[in-house]
């Protein structure tokens, strides 16, 4: 932490400045400048929230210099994360975009094998689909529980794929573990800390879902309670943030992709589908996404949008996923 | 839902528009304009997705036109609602200005005592303090949990406030309830779906702060949650929103204000506190909510900000909250 | 500014940086810390663009510590900066809110004498009305140009009423000088630095809207182009930013006012009826700008709003804002 | 525009809102439901305020349908614009990626022509450098005027590479109009009804660029003035919108160019050195713009980015420059 002086502070106000610093334990170091005087904050236990200074006088700005995570960082762990599934059948954070498709919800057997078979087919190696499902309307429908794990257990059987579906609660996630092979993190839990928690505690991956207004920071400290708790297996998800523009549901951010990349050694993967909001954006998400050099991409997929029971309208057809897959190879990028 | 045609669209656009609407067993109402024909959608159950309809070939937008929350709405409900404590010692929801003040933890008995010895002398109502904390670090105080209840049991009894208090999950909420006068339901849990079902079956009345990046009809639905569930003593409380801003933590959302009041008979109330994320800006922050005609003020005291275990910089000294709440009556506002 | 190495960095890395600062004719200040070394720079000429030290190895992060601006700031000029009209019948930046309102264009003298006559009988001090609109469509009414101003200076010959109005560009400034009693430069002009360099040389008072996202920082930028060119006479006006919500056209930064008149000396003045965008918000806005604490408002005012020329539907009533002006009077606030 | 009525308005109400509508001489077209009353507004000129109708009592919302746009919409022109310069040489809108690269401005006659030689080399059809410069800070640089319009015509001259440079001014325009190939219109001038009056007056293609936090219709109305003028000939130019993430200095908006494609028939260049605002996301960024489907690129290119004396951080070296146009090349796309 930096603390920057007014021009017209005097002798005591730096005095009464470093006074606090060091009342709370920590080291002090001026740095006097022409114009103003600057004390470095040392030994704090990571951030410390500026407001603590901001109403010493003569006190001007005070700005954040530490970051709040450690495990997260690449500074404690340089080379890149690679998490592998089935023995290396399937490796995200290596050379490969990994491809994870699916319909929003499981909605039947038949449906979800249906779909499975159709990504499987174009390239895809993991399904997604969701047996819990956070609703913002409590009148839409919740999915169908442990009965679509079930049927998820038996995709991945019949298909091959592996399964990557959601832990919409702390409690649900013992369920959860026991079927995926991913345990994915919504948006909207993106700070429920029971759930990072739990999350840690597992034994399987965690692909974890930036909130819809989180900055990298928060997005980073998230993680950093899963990894607290002893998972390392932790796959971050960009999946577009809320601006002020009509003409999308979400913004995709891609400048957060080689910033995440410099900053942290963790996998990352793309959700264009949710970025979207709509169809006819999805597939130019996806190339750009893959271009722009990730891990992974997690795309909604559904043989029949119109009546899918959740989601829909952002969901690809199969066709146009096949066609997707074959333009993000057509661009020389390994899926 | 109003879905508006392309100038070039044929009249077998329109037929394929009807035909998805119908099939989907809704009514069909088409406007023909002179430049264009515009479809209306009937019998549709509340919000539905306009990427239902974009991919029809003629169909160049698709605007949302009911609102997905009913009970939450005035239309159902036209008269303001009150929710009394003590028998109506307190109304949220009335003429006055209810105040809830405390520290953003409870951290002792002694603590908690003193600074509700302050904040009940000065005009506060209600005692706010967290005994669950929910914690951006998983390495920061998370509460002093059940004991952190009973430190504000004792304080209701010595001092006669009334308390609200969070519930970070849903099985803590079970604690919380039996404790409560109010139960509070924090800006990172307004999309916790299994939390606002389960506080919608409680029998105490529901605080509930909007989420940072959540529109109006999200946080209504969020409302709708729990009175979906048969709790319809909930209070909607506005906390600062995140913009792309760097002079405060948040920006306070007061446009929302008079929005909320048309549209929903819940009493609101704002938390400038967290609105400012600094001290120097709460008290003119309360005062503009104050001024701007709400229900209540929720606000952070702590008789040792500097030596706080959570949140400290935000918090008001116990004089300055005094001062605050004479400000406020200074503006002829019953407190 | 500051950079902050990473803890992997090299005594060579910390050398790279020390040299690129040297190089460049400032001056580098090593912090070193228990976990990792710090580089403050000192000499620098104000703020400087953190992206000129992110490529060199072992650099973690940037910090701009310097303010861009000079003239703007209270360092500079402790006092508050009180602007006068009419050698003192109207002072801006004083304890008393004064008050401009008006129609959003003058659209005859008729009109113009007709609302000028209400807003002064309620209070106002200052006429505000356009000659010259910036209109975002080309196909809307564009002001009537220099017959508005001499319309203008009959308002103010006939009523005592100072006046506010907007030069468009820079040659249309000379224009407006001539006529106004204050140059108001509007919010898509922020950055119009060719006009801000003429205001800059003006004779007359420049009231400056705030960018639609412009941070403060660029604000005071702007507000530093017209003093640089020895213009001291400088209004702020907060008029609503843009965020996500939907709920209004802008949304009313208040969390700006304490920042502004912390760090600045210049007076700052709000326009609720912009911030809001409808005419149901503005009120319970203006109410809430006043009562935050600041030295002016600007009211749009029309006396027959639905059929206005431009801008009507958040336009008042004269009854609304004369109803505006006795709530405000009844908070005990000076106008 | 849709008006949508509560479901308590009385037959009363709807009268009132259907007079209103009528009284402005537009055709008031009721819809019956259900639940509520809807009223379509026809035969109104372009988009209208919704706030009109926001007052009469049961009016519940106002929906605007109709975009306030016209000559850049694709109902009025079906097939992409495409631009050519020199005859054909160059096509800005067909299916070759055309790229614009160059510094931020034009320091001297050398720097000028190295840097046009070097991104010659590695495939640019355009050179791109300020004349004029629109600088945030009175006291930066403010472009070499006149003299850096000569030098550019020398570089079109050496070396065949078409000119981009920006106009900050109408008055500067004349000039601009005369030695550029492309006439330039920034971020912060979207709104500068004058100039865009101006370049619509112009006999050369305009290259529009985006405001920092303008939706897409106003970025089309912004257009539409240009287009209103005569001049049909614009270049859409996205570069990066304002949110609240603090990891670059804006965020591309990559989801406006599928429905930019849709809505309308300009062709569509991105500019991701403003996007990224720092070196080491621009490489990145200019893939994902070249894959999600663009018609051209504007690239910042230095030689010295550490000396430039404008923008230097966000510039790549000309070797990055050459392999970010390997990599494209790398992706199938034609270049």
């Amino acid at each position: 932490m930096l603390i920057v002086m007014r021009q017209s502070a005097s002798g005591d106000d730096v005095k009464k400045v470093i006074d606090r610093i060091e009342s709370l334990g920590w080291e002090a170091k001026p740095i006097p400048g022409e114009e103003r005087t600057a004390i470095g904050v040392l030994r704090n236990p990571g951030a410390t929230d500026p407001a603590l200074f901001l109403d010493i006088p003569g006190v001007r700005e005070v700005i954040p210099v530490s970051k709040p995570y450690k495990l997260v960082s690449r500074e404690m762990h340089p080379e890149d994360t690679v998490i592998e599934l089935g023995n290396g059948k399937v490796a995200i954070g290596g050379e490969k975009l990994v491809v994870m498709a699916g319909p929003c919800a499981v909605e039947s057997e038949k449906q979800a094998l249906a779909i499975a078979e159709e990504v499987k087919k174009a390239g895809a190696s993991l399904f997604r689909a969701g047996a819990f499902k956070p609703r913002s309307s409590p009148y839409s429908f919740q999915g169908l529980g442990k009965k679509g794990l079930e049927i998820l257990a038996k995709v991945r059987e019949e298909t091959g794929l592996f399964i990557v579906t959601e832990a919409t609660d702390h409690e649900v996630c013992d369920l959860v573990e026991e079927y995926a092979d991913i345990i994915q993190i919504g948006t909207r839990n993106m700070q429920n800390y029971r759930l990072l928690r739990r999350a840690g505690q597992a034994k399987k991956p965690v692909l974890l879902k930036r909130g819809m207004s989180a900055t990298l920071d928060e997005f980073f400290m998230a993680a950093e309670y899963i990894m607290s708790e002893g998972n390392s297996q932790v796959i971050l998800c960009e999946r577009g943030i809320r601006t002020f523009v009509r003409h999308s549901r979400n913004t995709l951010d891609l400048n957060a992709v080689p910033y995440i990349r410099r900053e942290s050694h963790l996998p990352i993967v793309i959700d264009p589908s949710h970025a979207a909001g709509r169809r006819d954006q999805v597939v130019p998400l996806a190339r750009a996404s893959a271009a722009v050099g990730i891990h992974g991409l997690l795309v909604e997929v559904h043989n029949n949008p119109d009546k899918a029971l959740s989601d829909g309208p952002q969901s690809l057809y199969p066709e146009q996923f096949a066609q997707m897959m074959q333009e993000i190879r057509g661009m020389n990028i390994a899926v």
